[in-house]
């Protein structure tokens, strides 16, 4: 069995990586750690794991940790960068699923989290984790920054748009709208309950952390700079991300053949579901589930294309992507531990 | 006191009318018409009118309605058209909340509702009673064609763009949103809380019935045909309506510059808010209340401007500017009956 | 006009009091104060009073609180103490929404609060603020205890019960659930959206603060000491309180007759709806309204008698109740500012 | 591979029974019907299927069903009771999620569905299909009634105290909640989420079909004929079932010697949690799982011993434990297929 550790669990991403892991039949969760909850039973604080796990939050250590063959870190960013140098000093493998290795620039980097970069030297080495484009890569990595939510429904949906040149990249828009646990887990007085529920909002319409990540990754798809719209929204419900993304045609090629063509591009992608024209992704039907679907439409005397992209943002988009990358690490089946059909209704 | 009927007063958008007419100091509800609920009373129905409410639903019949003073329509398209000529030779004032009267075109309509127009000869007539716009107009109508949930939101945000040429008309996004209770209080699968909570998905894509209304407004607004792309989505919620624009700037005007035109243009409007720079409104911020909220966004780097726009879609988006409709047709207080502070959480 | 001032106006009680005022026709709010708020505007702070208040949160003093003729502390349990005897002194007429003065044993309530009660010596003086059964000593009162939420519903749906002596006063059950606003606007992991929306559970089922206040009341319609047991639960909503009641009949009248009783001791009471037999209040039919509203049911072969009571926590248990108080104090009309048709859908 | 046929597919029962079978290790869904449905695909029906289910709906015959090896019914009470005779004639092993063969008198299940019971002779082979008290009789049935699902929690919740003798009868009761899919996937204004989302209410509180199945249950477990009072509540959420139960201790025993009693009746039960002293289970904690947990609380100076039970009413109150059931009925491991960790959040 690969033993596996998480820093920083107390969280929704550090707790979807311990139901997911729960029946993974080839690892077993050996060390969890949260500094505020060290020498209390993991299934206390989560008492859906009851049955599931018998461990104790531990503190953070180096030691303990290294005894590991794979380490999560379900942290705030800068947690990361600050221990990852003797993790991968010690051989370990670490799947990074904070912001702290997503940007290639450094700069870019402590401009948009307002301090400087704190492990610079790891940057190159890390592998960005979205299997779709770097499988062969993960594989052989040691050091994986998983992507964001936002960034792989996004990345995802345009991807064989920009691929295949279909598109002009000077103005991509990506409307994006998440469920309230995306704000993880601390208390914050605009995600209670009476603040979010029966209400909707766009927020941070102006410029968001996510850009930088996703641009970075639209650059590297159409081999030039895109220009990219991106706000994001808060939904009044816990699980999923919807993106509606819109571009402008350059080519000839009717819906059909574009749909061909994602189709194609996704043949062999077990998570990733380019469903018939004419289908509208609902968020619920991946909700607990490791899958994104896509789905195309134009409209009536429009070169506009209109791509529908849903995720569960705690697993495809954090938790189970992270685990996917776990397997093809380790050579597992890349479904193991995430082949799980989601919750409906 | 002037004499309201209500014909189809058993859905959302006549269920609110009578809610806001309720309190309205210069209108009481004389006649409420529903086939189905005939003979049974109203705060039955529903028990929140208790007190405030108590005629038994009739058989919708002219000879009845004719004694009012203004009804009003909240029923399916199609059957104010057929009931309209007699109303307006008998010299009422009609306010058709249903999508009868809005587009200025019969064929039009037909080709979107799949059926024929029943009554083209009142189309011209008909005032598009959006108080923002025609406001002269309406107080001079005899039958006011309401503007539908969407159209208002996205008109209404897009006014002072088009109106000043400010933006590129050959390609405007609308990206809405809105709660389930703008698909009405029918029996239907598909809105059942178990089917849609927790969930969020895109509908319509590929062409919605709203889109030849909005686009029709755009168009005045601009003086040239626009080409919008329109994509509205469910939200996991009751009340409420987002719209987030976006439109290619083509003025070298500064975003502080435009806010300047925007709280220029809607200084004198009762019911639209043009909130600070920095914005990002809420749907909850205007539930149960008549306004529309309006904020604008640019991203660094960009030629995009982004308005986000809000309102309740029972209210502003229906029966809520059908009362100010009514009151400028009457020559009442604009905001009498409409005067209510949104409920907030 | 009667100047108002609002302690503690950043939660939802003091909001709430801030949307009933703005539109009261004999009362202006004058101050608002909140020491982490100072300085700010409300209206920036509350985008939904936009248009409705233009002030600004002050530091609380006395100095400029005592220019007003009533204040409301809307503040977590020991504000109003500390401040309660300069308030008294200066004439001032004083409805406090906390728990501070409700319990007449100064004792019982330093045991439930772990604090010694800070003003014991105001305590008698206090009038407890449910017109329903208080009217007279309200009129006359220049401290009002305002009732808790599920203490209004609870006491509103057992007092005609309790003063016919129609039950067995050995084993009252009071299952109630709350909407999450009843928690407060403090930030909080466990009323996260995230955390409590999709879900439901009970809490404080071995005790909670709310069942000595709840007793007392009892006891007092009872004339004996009742035993109760009380045990809340927290809803996936924002507003409502339902409360199902269960009592042992020990009389022989019909559930008719029960029913006449009920209608009987309500008929003049503005805000009490006994509704038919065979009625299930929705929390929803009182949303935002200061209404209660009651049904009662017996099931076949039983003994039981069943109270449905519903009402808006932050309404008739908070906010609207403390408008209806102040209404009594001055002599205005009970339902001014407080006359609102509760929102449905 | 053992073979199952679902009929009656399109409900929320039956896409239950397809998501967890779809993993199954030992069982094939061979034969889906439904008579609405017929011909087309379940996973365009159902998308979160898709890649798990390529089976077209057939229409339910006895040939092709009859191929199975256990044919689940996931109907409208009536269906199963008018094709059972043949089924049980050609030996296959039918599991009943519906209403239909749980009533043991078949006079009674007349009063309460308003027809005639349309296959009596059946009534006592069925076998009542909950393991915790009926395992060995399942193991050797042919044809399983399957539990309700307020059933289930409130059976479970109240049957270690009944089997002792530890309260008094007389007086039992069972405030419990439900999500609205427990209302089923029917078109019904009653359950639209404009309907029913941010709202709370009792419903059937003067009687409910599901109790005399759970006073047949209690009635066995305690030896005697109970008297419940049993109230239902619709929550304003998906899934989930909360049973707040009540009962007056005829024992000395203390709070903590009942917990023991609880933890050694339940200790083999695989899906049946007795949860620490001071503990308030959350539905969330079960969502998506097989799982009931159970916490005891008693308050001070009271004689009431409260039983907090909580079950995802899809699972264990439906298809869960449908398959729970089959497991035994063909000597699988019980948990098969159904050990899934609950999705939290």
């Amino acid at each position: 069995m690969i033993k596996a550790g998480i820093v920083g669990a107390t969280g929704y991403t550090g707790s979807e990586l311990l139901r997911l892991l729960a029946l993974h039949p080839d690892v077993e969760v050996s060390v969890v750690t949260s500094r505020s909850e060290a020498g209390k039973a993991v299934a206390d604080r989560f008492p859906h794991l009851r049955a599931y796990n018998d461990l104790n939050f531990t503190d953070p250590s180096v030691d303990t940790l290294a005894q590991c063959d794979v380490v999560f870190f379900a942290t705030p960013h800068g947690v990361a960068q600050a221990m990852m140098p003797e993790f991968i000093d010690s051989g370990l493998k670490v799947i990074d699923l904070s912001a702290d290795f997503r940007l290639k620039n450094a700069d870019l980097w402590a401009s948009w989290y307002n301090q400087p970069h704190g492990c610079p030297e790891l940057i190159e080495q890390a592998v960005y984790g979205l299997p779709e484009v770097n499988r062969e890569a993960i594989k052989a990595a040691s050091l994986i920054a998983c992507p964001g939510c936002y960034p792989t429904a996004i990345q995802l949906g345009f991807l064989p748009l920009l691929e295949n040149k279909l598109v002009d990249t000077g103005r991509l828009i990506a409307d994006a709208k998440s469920g309230a646990s995306g704000a993880g887990r601390g208390a914050n007085v605009g995600t209670l309950l009476a603040e979010c529920a029966d209400s909707f909002k766009a927020y941070g319409a102006s410029g968001h952390r996510h850009s930088p990540e996703i641009r970075q990754g639209l650059n590297s798809f159409s081999g030039e700079d895109v220009a990219l719209t991106f706000v994001p929204h808060l939904l009044p419900m816990i699980r999923g991300i919807e993106a509606t993304l819109y571009a402008e045609l350059t080519t000839e090629l009717s819906l059909e053949n574009i749909q061909a063509i994602y189709e194609k591009r996704y043949e062999n992608e077990p998570f990733v579901d380019v469903m018939p024209l004419g289908s509208h992704p609902e968020t619920r039907s991946v909700k607990g589930s490791n899958y994104c679907r896509i789905a195309l439409h134009k409209q009536a005397d429009s070169n506009t294309i209109i791509v529908l992209s849903v995720i569960d943002n705690l697993v495809k988009g954090a938790s189970g992507q992270a685990v996917q990358n776990m397997n093809l690490m380790f050579g597992l089946e890349e479904h193991a531990g995430i082949n799980q059909v989601p919750l409906m209704p």
